[in-house]
């Protein structure tokens, strides 16, 4: 199992009125975490589309535990928790420089081909993700 | 039960460079839909947030099943699954104009105080919701 | 000189700590006037791309007047100013349901072939906009 | 003069269905370059909040030289152009790791006290700025 880190400092353009980060912002970020997962094994997700293949989101889920603010420093937490054929799903926590969780999901995604079917990666891009899969 | 419905035109700024709607956008047009529900049932939401009640958003989840393109005129539907004390959940169906099921998900809300605890509505707010709540 | 109306009602995910309209929307709702003013001419500008045109941002500018708030019902008013050759230029005016002012801009634009060097659109795609071009 | 630079990373939902990221955006960095030159001088902008102040935008203009794509390293740079009374003007260059310049742009700010009126900062929110500030 393996787990990435990145950092992010919270823009303005991402809270809302209520003062604190729109919920929408969180699915973003888990992007930007899986999108740095993603490079910390060596695979860029620009190498997998120059290849033929896309990788789309099939299923998304977010449970907000607490607010984060304008300038906050938060940490993104990302897990491969499974590649098999055709699918992929990451997990996500997101938490602040206390240590307090703010928010924690999970993302399911479908590989699809130039041809825009379900599709499995050849073994030359998922090879450098296969030590890294989640152990559960 | 009570559903409502808000055409949407899809924006291009909410496509991405796999030429389809980014993910995260479902999330606000849920808003936009939950927005327009409490609209139709001659609520604002605003009007919450002026008697000193936030409603935040504990938990979203997105099944993806098509994808959607710009300029593609979409319509939401909102149904609001259930309203008791201090949480509410709302449903989403997002169709496209051959009624292509695109996107269907669900969100969980808690109403805080102006303290930010858990509070309950006041029956003022809630009592224009009540007849409208999803029966099953 | 030919103007187009487009209303838009203003979303939570649209607003920030301030209370207000983030201010980088308003480039996304000139871009939402632009693209109903071409489907108001009868021109979708997907239909550009299916013909191999981009038509990509050369430069943007806004004046903010007065803020605008969660739920305002907004008109975004866009004017085609220019159509030369390889260059669009459009003007907009963001006013309130009180007929106040809040935001006013111009954008350029630059038309590109599918070696994504300058070109000219063909009279086919021009035609139907001709006649609305801004005579000042 | 002071110039800060701030690097990024280009997002995955910055990106449009051109492939490259979507203009609005470009607002946004420039936000956060502003955030980050404030930080720079040991300035943080929720000070102002905290102390009653609000910084609102009042201009905003970009142009775009060069498009940038998803995963592309950025760095925004920001110089304090100006800042007299109740203005403040900053300006930017966006450029990748080839130092092309993608884009440049200059915001201009109010500042308004708590009764939403422009107002002049307090010395104790600006003295930290002031050397900081463009001569040309």
């Amino acid at each position: 199992m393996r787990t990435t880190r990145r950092d992010i400092i919270v823009r303005y353009a991402e809270t809302d009125a209520q003062g604190i980060v729109h919920h929408a912002n969180y699915l973003i970020w888990f992007e930007e975490g899986r999108s740095d997962f993603l490079r910390q094994q060596g695979v860029n997700y620009s190498d997998f589309e120059k290849s033929g293949y896309f990788v789309v989101v099939a299923q998304a889920e977010v449970k907000y535990r607490a607010p984060a603010f304008y300038e906050d420093r938060l940490s993104v937490e990302t897990t491969l928790e499974k590649m098999r054929g055709k699918v992929l799903a990451f997990t996500y926590r997101v938490c602040n420089q206390n240590d307090d969780l703010l928010a924690e999901g999970r993302t399911v995604h479908v590989v699809l081909g130039s041809d825009r079917r379900p599709a499995s990666l050849p073994a030359e891009l998922t090879d450098p993700l296969r030590w890294s899969e989640s152990d559960e």
